[in-house]
């Protein structure tokens, strides 16, 4: 075991505060990461609100860990000491499903066992996240970050980039292809980012017109104004792919009609209920498609670090200090973040033990 | 022109009556079929009611028929007279849409021209369907169906056979798989009988288990009873297509958690709202995903129906008069019917012109 020190919910009504907690000792296949930088995902503040219910507490939430290997257990083959390391939402898996075997451990059959507010597999112990000093874990679940790479603006990566890069690379967006990017967030720009580096047009549809600008340095090259119905109607049956990054339920019959016959929309963000309904007939006529995806297996994710690496990847971020947490939260709901927070976690004070 | 008979609804309130109209004469790519059954498919009551609004009266239902050819135009390549010719829901489309060259006429861009309750291309002549003695319409919206086939049983082929036909054939249902049609009527009797013939192992998934036995003599493998929380937990993540019938909004959920990963299930009779609303998380874990299919383009109509000729297909049926249409509907109604009616054209008597 070993002493880290971290920012937890002791509730879901009260703000984060200093927190000590202890980690394991590393075993044969873990490694010990010292954090540099942990991102803070909008699920970091539904999970530690109890917006989703099961929440456990304390909590230390971040999975969009970005470290420098500290120690490796005996059988590590991956990493050495001083590489960089990410880590992301999940630090482990059954291993031996059908879905773990294909390398896409986030639909383990058992459930994957999350960084944070969850329990360690086979055990009662919580797990505890990246808004803390240090991470013990297998190194299967963690990936090698390029140093070249902007580390800051890396540690987003590890949730909203893997969110929008898996399903960009699972319908092989690419060359020749119209992709609408819905919702301009913390996923919806790194969805522009990757769809643009893949090759395609990239249409930036988002409901607030003053986001275009925006939109278009970050790669995309047209900006399509959801509330705008002749643009929507120009538009229809027109797209090859929709990444959809709306975080919350909405209506996607709008969405739908501007798929292309034989063409999906697939929801990254929309967890909940999708009101008002979807429409049956939206879909069949065109044969049009709904799907989902969440983040993504281990080794892509350490394709979309490469790829990252590759083209100068990296999210747009402000960085914070660890004691402005809770500030960071008010903003995000206020939606006053372009377009992701990363803490630095230099800037921790260990609490007492 | 010539005098055609048959049965109409006048408006949206009343019952079907004797009606004389006008059919065109047919020009060089025109057939004349003297109409020797005619399927009643559920959306018939649904229009002749105005249920979804836009009817246009005086309205003859009927887009599931079947009758010899007796007169072909100059120019027409694919039939002979006294040929046995279909005709499904459309009889025209825009033949030069990217979804008309594609084969995929019922996707055309302009609308497809429907059977009945549609105006004539580009005129305002109304269409009048196979509740009549005699039909004309342009060959290339007809298929060739075997007289060693039971002509009667043909009839519902040409909706409620191509509607679930073209889903299992487009998603490649085929040996080794295990796929599931929900709900058993009209439509998802000949899902089950094409999909076992297509070699998948086939489930029957109802709400009702007294359609078990039936199911099975259609050819079902098993039965899940889907108010059964424990067999559908025992089925979750295990089908690899679902086919749901079911011709109603409905809620879409506990079908989705039957998927497995990247599984596909099809909606083919819910045009309207899916309440209550589906759940994003529900697609997200497991990439699975939703589409929707609408009756299919007039070449794969032709392979359907030359595929129910090898392998003996056609749907079970009730035989009525043409005097008891308004009694078939009210019978539908109550889902009193195994499990399609179709109308013997040879009981209609000549209405006064």
């Amino acid at each position: 075991m070993s002493l880290a020190h971290g920012y937890a919910a002791q509730d879901a009504h009260s703000p984060l505060v200093p927190f000590a907690f202890e980690r394991r000792s590393p075993g044969p296949n873990d490694i010990r990461v010292e954090i540099l930088y942990s991102g803070i995902c909008h699920s970091d503040l539904h999970q530690s609100r109890d917006d989703w219910g099961g929440a456990l507490f304390p909590m230390v939430p971040g999975h969009e860990i970005v470290g420098r290997v500290a120690e490796v257990g005996a059988d590590v083959k991956k990493f050495k000491v001083g590489d960089i390391a990410g880590i992301g939402c999940m630090v482990d898996s059954c291993r031996h499903c059908d879905n773990c075997k294909a390398d896409l451990e986030q639909y383990c059959f058992e459930g994957a066992t999350w960084t944070y507010n969850a329990k360690e597999r086979g055990g009662e112990r919580l797990t505890f996240g990246g808004y803390s000093d240090h991470i013990v874990v297998d190194e299967r679940f963690a990936v090698k970050i390029s140093p070249k790479l902007d580390l800051k603006a890396v540690a987003p990566l590890l949730c909203a980039g893997i969110t929008t890069y898996s399903p960009l690379r699972h319908w092989q967006v690419g060359p020749g292809q119209k992709v609408g990017v819905i919702g301009l967030g913390g996923l919806g720009h790194m969805g522009v980012k990757f769809a643009k580096a893949m090759g395609a047009h990239v249409v930036m549809i988002t409901t607030t017109p003053e986001k275009g600008a925006d939109a278009k340095r970050l790669g995309a090259d047209e900006v399509l104004v959801s509330r705008d119905a002749d643009a929507m109607g120009a538009h229809a049956g027109s797209f090859d792919f929709l990444l959809n990054t709306i975080p919350v339920g909405h209506d996607v019959n709008p969405y739908a009609a501007l798929l292309k016959r034989d063409a999906t929309m697939v929801l990254v963000g929309a967890l909940t209920e999708l009101e008002p309904p979807l429409r049956g007939v939206n879909l069949m006529f065109g044969r049009k498609r709904i799907s989902g995806s969440a983040i993504g297996g281990m080794a892509e994710t350490q394709e979309m670090m490469d790829f990252c690496a590759e083209h100068g990847i990296v999210s747009d971020i402000e960085t914070i200090a660890i004691q402005d947490v809770n500030q960071a939260y008010e903003r995000m709901l206020k939606n006053d973040v372009r377009y992701r927070f990363v803490i630095d976690m230099a800037t921790l004070e260990r609490a007492p033990a």
